[in-house]
């Protein structure tokens, strides 16, 4: 099998193989020339009200410019791609309350495969609207009573189709890597050889570990930051520990799009010896990133997309005088969250 | 006096002849001098569902990623910068419903000069708010019953203060001609050697008439339009007529960053022999637009700057198997206006 397959059929099959599997810089370049012309090559962007506000220099990845509104075309496109064509018609099959189903509904369609989305009965009805919209079947279940990952084993045992994880899977992380090269690049061209931080939102760490491949051999000197929810701080426990380590208990945040149990195996295993202290952001200081990017950047960003922002917002780490890249990883926001954004 | 100087008190006081002082594309490259490192130069975008919404290739040029969220910046720091400085010591004054209030009253801080911008008593509150956020002394004035030329005259008469026209200014149009040069240049680094179409947001003409400047001698074959609310098409007909005719009555509009009474007369002097039909939209179709930037490309966009979009969507011009560029011109709106245009 593929080490570059879904995780949870791998592990349960070969156990743990996949270790041996290095995700390395040229599986980014491979990812990148297979999105190449779908994915689109977002802007490195300078804020002078950003800089005022936070007293560093801070260059903005919009990943909310991405199509589909999020990053996570990226990697979703990639792992299609590399599945062979053979297996490809049989389709893919995907778990996500939103940003995932629409990356891999929206591949699907453009490769012309058949989706299947798994989605919680509770997710907001534009997510759900919207994945149904680019032509992917979505299933429903009941978050408290079901196990979305045997529905969608069951679905892929039935049909041959391919699962897709959303973040703990080679393929996958090399195509949200591909920011990471593009960061790199764009800020050279600004005129930044080199960055003192990248911050990066985190939710199971697929973005996460892929840009801290894609950008920290690229450009020297640079700190890496995973941000999480402060009640989701699996990361910032797990990388302080050196060993995965689960959220005791799940509480309700408003940054529904990073909200995991605890770090992926593969994630993980690429973030401990490269991430530095992870950050937590509040729900009050994420809300605040949201408000401040519609009203100075004039762009729509979701909470749990807001959580690098709301990190530089509120000072997390040192700014003054120092260089930090940060990615609005997306915008998918309900109007009603907005809405309570700009009223707080 | 110099021949970059407001329009107003230039004619009145000597005539029209500025109509000899020919603006050129060296004016443009050195106002792009002048702004160098203080306005944002903004990305040039693909969104792929834009393009399959419209069957065209559109290249999207957010000036509402501007700093202090319009295009309006680069014409008044260009202009603040050419003023001797002997004089501007003495401040700056300008007449406007927002945008160019708030580029002016940015550049007057960034130089440490004092501004004074009468207002519309009932402009957005927003634009109200950051005018005076950004230090400038806001005078509100009557729309219906007052005169705003004859209230900033009386204060520069009285104080030394340059007057910075919102539009009809060769230093104005300089500085949002280098929108233009870096149209031109990004579309040649996205693989576009040449444009079919390019469309821009016309009110007095100030942006229109620079772009035009900027990017008409750069890239071969580009027809250029206006676009305007269509109870205001006072460039469509004067485009037609070969000649400057005013609007008959003027109707409230949605779009309040392009309401003018006609065409300047340096703006005109540009566009007549440059642009091609002048295209117009309604507030439905602008508020269509608002919602689909908004949704759709994630950027926040005022319905005035949404105008070029809302032609887009509309199909008002040929787009399928074409490159189109569009400006966005800003996107300093009120919130209970996204809120009219998502409940469309």
């Amino acid at each position: 099998m593929c080490p570059a397959g879904n995780l949870e059929p791998w592990v349960r099959t070969t156990g743990a193989i996949w270790m041996a599997y290095k995700l390395s810089k040229s599986d980014i370049e491979a990812a990148r020339k297979r999105i190449m012309g779908q994915a689109v090559v977002t802007p490195l962007l300078r804020f002078p009200v950003l800089d005022e506000a936070t007293g560093g220099t801070i260059l903005v990845k919009p990943e909310c410019l991405q199509r589909t509104g999020s990053f996570k075309f990226r990697g979703a496109f990639n792992r299609l791609m590399m599945i062979p064509a053979e297996e490809r018609a049989s389709g893919v099959v995907a778990c996500s309350s939103g940003n995932h189903a629409q990356g891999v509904a929206e591949s699907a369609r453009i490769l012309g495969v058949s989706a299947t989305i798994v989605m919680p009965s509770d997710a907001p009805k534009i997510k759900l609207q919207r994945t149904r919209d680019l032509g992917a079947e979505v299933i429903t279940y009941d978050r408290f009573g079901e196990d979305r990952v045997a529905i969608a084993m069951e679905i892929c045992d039935r049909t041959g189709a391919t699962f897709v994880h959303p973040f703990d899977d080679a393929g996958v992380i090399a195509g949200q890597g591909t920011i990471g090269l593009e960061i790199a690049e764009q800020a050279r061209a600004l005129g930044f050889d080199s960055l003192d931080a990248a911050i990066v939102c985190t939710g199971g760490g697929g973005i996460s570990s892929g840009i801290a491949l894609g950008l920290l051999d690229e450009i020297s000197g640079c700190q890496f930051h995973t941000v999480e929810p402060a009640d989701f701080n699996d990361y910032a426990r797990s990388l302080a520990a050196g060993e995965r380590l689960a959220n005791e208990q799940a509480k309700p945040s408003i940054m529904d799009a990073i909200l995991t149990e605890s770090p992926g195996e593969i994630s993980f295993s690429i973030l401990k010896d490269r991430a530095s202290e992870g950050l937590v952001v509040s729900d009050e200081e994420a809300l605040r990133a949201v408000a401040f990017a519609f009203r100075e950047l004039k762009l729509v960003v979701e909470p749990g997309g807001a959580a690098a922002l709301a990190a530089v917002l509120a000072g997390k780490i040192k700014l003054k005088g120092r260089v930090v890249a940060i990615v609005l990883t997306g915008g998918n926001i309900d109007f009603e969250i907005l809405q309570r954004a700009l009223e707080q």
